[in-house]
């Protein structure tokens, strides 16, 4: 294979992402997607769209960016909209970065920036966890590049505060410092406010977690104006009309229903709680997560043996055959039944 | 504006679209959308997933990919599918050429591959039209290089043959010939025979003209299983989730209702047929068509003087301030009764 494929590209990775199960056979919490459905009146939103699908969508999602702009109170142009966070996050490793301007990021994050390194030829420098598995913020501190960090980072579910992330910002003028805040509403603190004190500081954001909506493909970021149009530039040159009309009603439908999604949050940090500390009874080491899945060990079992037993059992998780974190998985926080459905599973596995 | 971007990029230039119009009291007659809505199945299909949206949708396409598999007679793996035929291109373009490969094309074309060259750094050979805008096919003969080709072409609406264009593949066999088939089932005939023949062939299609659904994003693309394969590890690369559960199902109900799809570009060949010869009736140089607009030079008036006069009733028309086509209008071939609307206005405009 690869006849016609640039050279470049053929020592390509592959992503793996989490096992696709489209069937409801499963309890998957091997994706970090919501237990909860979409708000009521996104059904509604989309059907409107439908016959009017004929019609090319809104290259510029005006009134998406409008509605995001009005509750998160910045301003219109201070957002852009892709088809996904993951969409934005290739954009913006392609325009603030290339061979000759690395990206520094944490050695366990988010698997998909290694890819978007990989395809753009951009070096990746992997500053390692802490043993404790919390960020070196230090180190990241005058790094002299492009930062990538997730917050809170996945799959920890470990998050710096705003103070941590402003130092880093502050002490990397000359690049971007881009933040991706996917888990963000699962109870840490955002670094919002810091796009109207730093032109440098990127923030991406998806609905594909806290707001019910994976399938949809809808992400957005914030920062200065000036710094979203830099990414707008990428954005125009390659895929100007990314967001379908039907994502961008979602989206937009789903900013009006606000309370509903923040209330599911809660109940997943409250489910969250509950799990982690029924596994801690258990004997797991089980990190602090802000985010809706957590990072759990046990002690009795080898990880890919206890994840191969919950998938016996009709439950998926995540693993990675990686260093330091083998042992680990990754379990998403699905409804409180889900969770118990699984405790359950795991007190029958280890017998 | 620029201060984060990489140098390389600051010299892009902007993708102008056809103006955007979201009501309807304008006659969009300058985007080459269809005229009539999705087939009755789509807003169920789409309904379907909405419920479903928590749950990231298949990156592998697999349903859609084997319904347009079985529509047109190939396996699944001679189909990958994208977020609108734009994002196919770009891949397209990022996998098969680069600094040292260059592209050649025709001067006169899809607008959008300029900028995928342009934001990929990939030199463009640009080949004219002859005198007679048609494609000079023996200048594409052993060019060397990849080749993209719209068939039939825009602006013109003129096809070369599926013999012309295999003497076009047959003499490159070490570079990819990308035939962008966004207008084919408007008349012309496809190239689709050839890929069991020759490895270097992709076409590219898309929702967005014949099967009414611009707004939903949905891109495909036919070529041997090795070369798919080999455009799918870009797609992996930079976004594997592009497609959503809503345009996935979208088009694979459209599928299913293709008799109507070409029951309307029936209609609209009739009605091209009817705008091209009252235009000539009216002294119009029209050139004959293939595609799902005409392009149209009127002897009494300048062409930008008609295209304000046209929108200032309420018709908009696509002109480009370019050599040798600033005096002819594109005209998406719309309803009879938009287009007998848009003849009365051009009597008005030049009495």
């Amino acid at each position: 294979m690869g006849g016609y494929l640039m050279q470049k590209h053929r020592a390509l990775p592959a992503y793996v992402p989490g096992e696709h199960a489209e069937d409801d056979s499963f309890i998957r919490l091997n994706t970090n997607e919501s237990p909860y459905p979409p708000s009521p009146s996104v059904a509604a939103a989309v059907a409107r769209e439908v016959g009017q699908l004929s019609y090319y969508n809104d290259p510029d999602c005006t009134a998406l960016r409008a509605a995001l702009a009005g509750l998160y109170g910045v301003q219109p142009e201070n957002v852009a909209v892709g088809n996904g966070s993951d969409e934005l996050l290739a954009f913006a490793f392609y325009a603030f970065a290339d061979a000759d301007h690395p990206i520094a990021l944490p050695d366990i994050t988010y698997g998909y920036y290694d890819l978007f390194a990989a395809v753009y030829g951009i070096p990746l420098r992997r500053i390692p966890l802490k043993d404790d598995f919390t960020v070196d913020v230090d180190a990241f501190c005058g790094a002299g590049c492009m930062i990538v960090l997730t917050n809170p980072n996945a799959p920890t579910g470990y998050a710096i505060s705003v103070d941590q992330i402003e130092r880093i910002v502050r002490s990397n003028p000359q690049s971007v410092v881009l933040v991706d805040e996917a888990y963000i509403d699962f109870g840490a603190e955002s670094c919002l406010p810091l796009i109207g004190k730093y032109d440098n500081l990127l923030i991406v954001r998806t609905y594909s977690k806290s707001r019910s909506m994976a399938g949809a493909r809808i992400g957005y970021c914030f920062g200065c104006a000036d710094l979203i149009a830099q990414l707008e530039v990428i954005r125009n040159a390659l895929n100007l009309y990314s967001v379908s009309r039907m994502a961008q009603a979602a989206g937009e439908a789903a900013v009006a229903e606000n309370d509903y999604y923040m209330d599911n949050c809660r109940r997943i940090m409250d489910t969250r709680r509950m799990t982690t500390d029924a596994l801690r009874e258990m004997g797991f080491e089980v990190l602090e997560s802000l985010g809706n899945f957590i990072f759990a060990r046990c002690p009795q079992m080898a990880g890919a043996q206890l994840a191969a037993a919950l998938r016996q059992r009709g439950i998926l998780v995540r693993r990675w055959d990686a260093p330091r974190i083998s042992e680990y998985l990754r379990i998403t926080i699905g409804t409180r039944e889900q969770m118990e459905t699984m405790l359950e599973a795991i007190s029958a596995i280890l017998v």
